[in-house]
């Protein structure tokens, strides 16, 4: 079987530039360097563009669930879409692809990160390749039980693009080319991985999801603080002790209570707003770079 | 007649600083110093609030139309939404508002300013007293038929307040606090107005409306170039000619062809897509403070 690669943009309908992006791309083939990898770029949930918001029903990155590919004749858009996209590229499907990447924005001031879930050999190795050689962050997402069914989890091997900050609806120079840029050098690493043409790191650094802590609230649930301006715009820098987090208009700060040396991440991402995240806390870890990962996605790519 | 002033917040249902704000006012009645004014505070749109959209069917920021007023029974929701308005605080309405400030918030990097609709002199003057004691640059909207139905002149006084950067459907500190910060101030001239207790000044800085231009787009009408990085964010910083306004991917620079000094606001405000606009060009003027301004703004306020 021929190596194919799904690229996703527009899983969320209201992040534009990847969709942008790749609408260039489908009237300007050259425009992208796929270093000779058969990709399907995809718009995740275009109805969701049409209607400018995030989703139609459901958020399409929580629907890759079995819960979601049984019921195939749900009337919830974001099943059905995820259903389709398995049935059309999934490794079973009709254009099989063996790894997916999912190219998104945040309005947080994360700059590019890769994300992934739960601790896949194959999604390590391919992070390893690209934190060495752009040098980008990694969050491990994984322990959160309220937050599952990502759509990468539907593929053998898959990895989430986050690039911010931008605003929902914002066409960005610097996202697009950002965008690009990991494009490109993910296709490359992936290029090298089928020709055996690389050496792996010895180690990656790893920013494992602790925790997310929501919004203060008043006594009817309704947000009564906001994302304190020491804390925003502050993605990857260290807490301590006491820092602010939150500031109510009573002038109450909210603090780190724990002694603990969280790292925040997507520090009030809007869309995060209505799932109760205002930021997640991560903690930073060397990890030794396993031989196993390594021929994990050796394996994947190479085998037929 | 007492005075009292309608205050607006979310006119746009994505904009949600404002809202929140008016909410914790609600809360808590003695959050913002209302300088003795009586005030209404209202939620523009609240059902395009609940759906985190800045409209239902049509901006309400441009639904202030006679013809809007005429189609009462319009299944239009924000039709029906400008004239229960008007018909509550409308002049002639049950509480009848003399002033209306209507508070706003863009993805443009535009810092605080103040928006006028025409020349009619008691928004200049009110403008003219903000001016004054905060430094805000206003920027007079006129000669544009394809913009016009703005809420505030549905009102015989009545500006907008925009405040950036911030996207869509994310809560801010600084665009908070500056919310709160303009709307005490504003009640205050108002209040001294009402006291016959101010100096105006002798001149005040206008931004004029020239024109707005659209982004580059292709034979099918799609947007094929993104406002470049040299232009993004420089809100109120003049051009020159030749100066860099779009970059497409085929590497295309788009320059500013006229010898005109304009000076752009509103760069990549992203709700402004839709309304092909990428950014809008003004001159900047030095206009001499006309007492018949003074004057229009004192009777409005004193004279029942």
């Amino acid at each position: 079987m021929q190596l194919k690669v799904l690229l996703v943009a527009g899983t969320h309908g209201n992040e534009i530039n990847g969709i942008w992006l790749f609408e260039q791309w489908e009237k300007s083939p050259f425009l992208i360097n796929t270093h000779g990898i058969k990709t399907y770029k995809v718009i995740g949930n275009p109805e969701a563009k049409k209607a400018g918001k995030r989703y139609i029903h459901n958020d399409l990155n929580r629907s890759f669930k079995e819960e979601s590919f049984l019921s195939f004749n749900s009337s919830n858009f974001e099943e059905k879409r995820a259903n389709e996209l398995v049935k059309i590229y999934g490794i079973s499907g009709q254009n099989p692809c063996k790894i997916a990447l999912d190219f998104h924005t945040t309005t947080a001031s994360m700059g590019s990160c890769l994300v992934v879930y739960g601790r896949r050999g194959a999604d390590l190795a391919l992070a390893a390749l690209i934190q060495n050689k752009l040098g980008l962050p990694i969050y491990l997402h994984e322990s959160d039980e309220k937050q599952t069914g990502f759509l990468v989890e539907a593929w053998p091997c898959g990895l989430v693009v986050e690039i911010g900050p931008v605003g929902q609806g914002v066409l960005n120079s610097k996202i697009i080319l950002q965008t690009k840029l990991i494009l490109e050098n993910l296709l490359e690493q992936i290029q090298k991985v089928n020709n055996l043409n690389l050496l792996f790191p010895d180690k990656l650094t790893i920013h494992r999801h602790i925790k997310s802590i929501d919004f203060p609230r008043d006594e009817e649930g309704n947000i009564d603080g906001y994302v304190h301006s020491l804390r925003q715009s502050k993605d990857w820098q260290p807490l301590k002790k006491n820092d602010e987090l939150f500031y109510k208009l009573n002038g109450e700060t909210i603090r780190l209570e724990e002694d603990e040396p969280y790292i925040p991440v997507f520090i009030n991402e809007a869309a995060y707003m209505e799932k109760n995240i205002a930021m997640s806390f991560t903690k930073r870890e060397l990890w030794i770079f396993k031989q196993e990962w390594q021929q994990s996605l050796i394996d994947l790519i190479m085998i037929n």
